[in-house]
């Protein structure tokens, strides 16, 4: 597996290719967390986990505000609605999902001048699928409602606030992870979310515990879940 | 894979072994929905995808009231149910819950006996899960309470009517399938009794559809959930 740091525009990115693909080879865009960015440990286990084990090329940038695109008013922002999620004892997510809402129209630009950019970074085209969490979804919703060339997603940990429109021009396979405890985000805020796609399959999976709690099956599972439609799509 | 009917007490049932099992083998009491029995396509299909392609051993039983068991006062009692559904415009699921409860005392006995006579059958002994959906969660949630030596549980397409109560004493990981446009039960029902099992390990799988419309992938992803679990209480 070679591993490839680019810069496009004013995005940091990774590229992240299997040894030897002889030829096409079906892409993953790797959305990171809030908060994190493309050198966060989480992040760069589970990129080296989708190329080194299943093969796939792996792509992931900095969104809006994160990494090496650190912005004060993001911080202030989301700080803003952490003080009020304490005083109200609302969970935060919605407030969150808000904030969110301001970077992801950027954020799909960015994902798009990407993908148009990948193939002169060394990948040599095939099928593409999304896969990102909480704020990962936040971009990846609009992102796979409006860029044809995505034909599945790993979405989830995210609600209808700001997204539900967006998850009403959905139309790919989708794998949505909810966590039944999230303390972020309400329970019924995630399955009206999960209601909204229009994907003829989509799957919701729940399990126990609180949002960065994600048991390790589904991640292995999720993986299975793009290699399918890749595979198939291919 | 051999398949061999047999008659316990007034019990009809049939046990099939994978082929050389070589000692102790994972069995899977394999219980089916309402209106099928022992002899239906479904179910014997079932039973032989996992026996000849999965290698457990599978146990199948006929509930009370269903073929060679078939009672006219439970068909009344459904078509009861029906009836009011058709004149309320409510989902019948709740009362069919209320009905499946009415055999369920009985058919957790003849699990348990079954259970106890399997090694006479010609089961060499191993772990043991439980597999049933609809009708066969009914059974499924008492008896997976009731019964220690269950140690894995597939089960869905219930709700809470008449069966939290004992969900609320399963401790074993559960596999949950709902079908998110089951117009048989209210969702809100089916996301209730997932909420209730105590187990610590738990995943809730939806997907789109009606209550028959369980996609075949859940199928494979739950016989994967057994054989992961199985294998570790081996």
């Amino acid at each position: 597996m070679t591993e490839r740091r680019f810069v496009l525009g004013d995005i940091p990115g990774v590229l992240w290719l299997p040894e030897d693909p002889g030829g096409q080879v079906p892409l993953v865009l790797l959305a990171h967390g809030g908060g994190q960015h493309t050198r966060s440990p989480g992040l760069l286990a589970q990129a080296r986990h989708l190329a080194g084990d299943h093969g796939f090329a792996v792509a992931a940038i900095d969104a809006p505000g994160h990494g090496d695109r650190r912005r004060p008013g993001l911080i202030d922002a989301l700080a803003a609605v952490l003080r009020e999620s304490a005083v109200t004892g609302e969970p935060p997510g919605p407030g969150i999902a808000q904030v969110n809402a301001g970077l992801a129209a950027q954020a799909v630009h960015d994902w798009r001048a990407t993908l148009d950019a990948l193939p002169s970074l060394g990948w040599a085209g095939g099928p593409v699928g999304f896969w990102g969490l909480s704020l990962g979804s936040s971009i990846g919703v609009p992102l796979t409602a409006a860029e044809p060339r995505i034909t599945a997603a790993v979405l989830g940990l995210a609600g209808r606030e700001a997204l539900a429109e967006a998850a009403r021009r959905v139309t790919v396979p989708v794998r949505f992870l909810v966590q039944w405890h999230d303390r972020l985000l309400p329970r019924e805020s995630a399955l009206a979310l999960f209601d909204a796609f229009a994907s003829l399959e989509k799957s919701l999976h729940a399990n126990p515990g609180d949002h960065h709690e994600v048991p390790e099956s589904e991640v292995d599972s999720a993986a299975r879940f793009l290699a399918r439609h890749l595979r198939r799509s291919a």
